[in-house]
């Protein structure tokens, strides 16, 4: 697939994935001035979308100046798909090769070096779900705790299991987190739990998918086709879980203090359009899914997905290679799923794709596959017993896909485990 | 016990539960004026807070009068404790017999009339957390499913068991729902589910409880001591569910679809102050809890909670009397639980006890344990073989609770089921 890429008169190379065919959204601010403002990366400088609407070069914008001068992106993320596309093409028009703005008085306002950027949260998130809708992860979670022959759940393969997460706790990549504290049993078996640092902390490569436009209304339900319009942009995800507070916890009504204590996300929100080069086939669906779920336009992302570890003081080696593509269901299908009750859901709703781990030994997304539950300790770099995350650990989840010139880089989804507080209760 | 109780020039029956030892905050709007705004119920009125605050009469606030005119309670939902009791304390005093209001010339412009304002969500919910914490329906539900022998599951009695809700399913009292349509089986052991209108429709009474005063930070925990002064007020709370669905769809991870289409809240926020006549003895721990999570100090509420069902075009008719006081873990605990992890909770956070049954056949808190199952169908007015909700069907919670004259009145938490909404995929 051949595809043509606008160029910018801003320096970049596009095989680093921050061209015009990337254009991602985020929310900054900068040592001189901290206001968190929302912005548009392009090559390693940052176009200040507040700073632009306030000025004179914003008279043919397709969206109001107010739009951007709210402090994160809800406001734009709310607008209409349309209005994004109208954006879209308007800013690859004033960034391109013959925009007067290369000349302009005010220009060095307006780019900001991303290299010096603080980033924040883009969106002030309503409510986050967590889907577990990759099949190689969920048969390999199954197989570790029921035996290959009783891997899948009998309604796997019929909807996209999930859960409500916890909107507090999601954070932006670069925010360090104690590792939390809580009720754990010290073996399998045991009737008087401790209540001691977690002892298996894990991480989870996900995808974080925003939903946009307008809200869905109680009552009603979304197809996948519709659900679709609605995807306003992907992020990489890290679902930090604790295994053992998990286990302990979870029955009968599922994870709770186990994965809501940190969900890390990339800073730049990449627009589906902008992966359209990098369309996968969707999986195959048997037995068929109830017409709700049928998705027959529907397709996946092939985008790489690295996860690397570093030990505190030292460099990071890679753990794994997975890949965008490896979800049963669509993101269309897990929201019109969502849906389907008459569940409400809002733009700057955040759902999370689940693990997602690729079908082979070097494309696993946590450690709780990786070390087979803690049981086959590998070697990493230095350390040749790894099984589970260690204080100074750091893990950073990186993406960037080529196809010709048509590189998109996701930026990075990094966090650090800092050792538990010691607080009242331990 | 004996409790004084300010007299108010508001023209009030004590026993009716609106004096000014409840003092309860609502979200309004009227007929003459569509602007929602926080107000104070008081006798039949609303003091309407947002209008005080712009008036002469709003001078000796403790208070900044911008706190009353966001258009919800949030900001002062978010206001230290401190800042709740002089509030109080402010309002018995502008409200008292010898109060100049009595005689303003803008008095009418100030007291609406509660029966004709419509009453609105009161703050906007930021994270919704919904427990399981009432020994008593966990053991009716446990005992419908695996028998009294395994009724109880391990860990019940070492942690208040929870889910993360969906902050946008939350509705006010009187918003009436669609039955939800979703996956379930037409009988237990098929394999393949069908998508259809829920059979088993039910209800589940609670309290909720709103997190007020500053965020607790990722990463740190509360003490119940420390949680039990960021709770800002009590609602009655309706989880309505799809049993169903839930049995088809909860299994790993926990009630998703069969909970997220409705929840009802009260409209007035009841303030722990307002309760501290009826205090009830919590529950005898057994096995002994863990420090982080003992709370000696601790207490629960004896307030009666009704339930009533009206068929379309009927009459209500009583279905239970349970009371708020049938939780094992007080609400204290159950916050100081949810932030053990270091999970952030921030003001507006709601939370709801998980449906509270008392312990006899009258105080049952779902259809669930009171059909047990749907198998024992019972009585309910004119309807012989009452078992799930039917459409058309009105769901009331109300609370009125007396100690001599320190009645207070948490006015009534309501929804109607509609039919379904026909939509593709059916």
């Amino acid at each position: 697939m051949t595809v043509s890429i606008p160029q910018s008169f801003v320096k970049l190379d596009p095989a680093e994935g921050w061209g015009l065919n990337n254009l991602p959204y985020g929310v900054f601010s900068t040592g001189s001035d901290d206001k968190t403002r929302p912005g548009v990366a392009v090559g390693d400088k940052i176009l200040d979308l507040d700073a632009l609407s306030r000025s004179s070069h914003f008279k043919d914008s397709p969206v109001p100046a107010e739009v951007f001068q709210g402090g994160n992106l809800d406001a734009f993320v709310a607008r209409e798909p349309e209005d994004w596309a109208k954006l879209r093409a308007y800013l690859q028009k004033i960034l391109g090769v013959d925009s007067p703005l290369k000349d302009a008085s005010d220009l060095n306002k307006l780019l900001v070096d991303r290299a010096s950027a603080k980033m924040h949260l883009p969106i002030r998130i309503g409510d986050y779900t967590d889907f577990y809708a990759s099949y190689e992860h969920a048969f390999n979670c199954g197989c570790l705790i029921r035996g290959p022959d009783n891997a899948m759940q009998p309604n796997w393969k019929h909807l996209p299991v999930a859960y409500h997460g916890r909107a507090s706790s999601v954070v932006i990549s670069g925010t360090p987190f104690h590792r939390p504290v809580g009720q754990i049993l010290e073996k399998p078996g045991d009737k008087q739990p401790i209540f001691a640092p977690c002892r298996r902390l894990d991480y989870e490569l996900e995808t974080g998918f925003i939903y946009g436009g307008s809200a869905s209304k109680l009552g009603e339900r979304l197809s996948p086709a519709e659900a679709r319009k609605h995807i306003f942009g992907l992020v990489l995800l890290n679902d930090w879980s604790a295994r053992d507070i998990q286990t302990w916890e979870y029955v009968p009504l599922g994870p709770f203090l186990s994965k809501n204590f940190c969900t890390t996300i990339s800073p730049w929100i990449v627009q589906p359009v902008a992966l359209e080069p990098f369309r996968a086939p969707q999986y195959d669906h048997d037995p068929e899914l109830l017409p709700y779920l049928q998705d027959p336009e529907g397709y996946n992302y092939a985008v790489p997905l690295n996860i690397d570890i570093k030990p505190e003081g030292g460099e990071y080696d890679r753990v794994s290679v997975s890949s965008m593509q490896h979800t049963y269901y669509t993101f269309a299908q897990m929201i019109a799923h969502h849906s389907c009750t008459g569940c409400g859901i809002r733009p700057s709703d955040l759902m999370g794709s689940g693990t997602l781990s690729a079908p082979n030994d070097e494309g696993l997304g946590s450690l709780l596959e990786r070390s087979r539950m803690g049981k086959q300790p590998f070697k990493l770099g230095k350390r040749e017993d790894m099984t589970w995350l260690r204080d100074g650990d750091s893990v950073r989840i990186s993406a960037l896909v080529k196809n010709g010139d048509a590189a998109v880089n996701f930026g990075e989804c990094e966090g650090t485990v800092l050792p538990p507080l010691k607080q009242f209760g331990q």
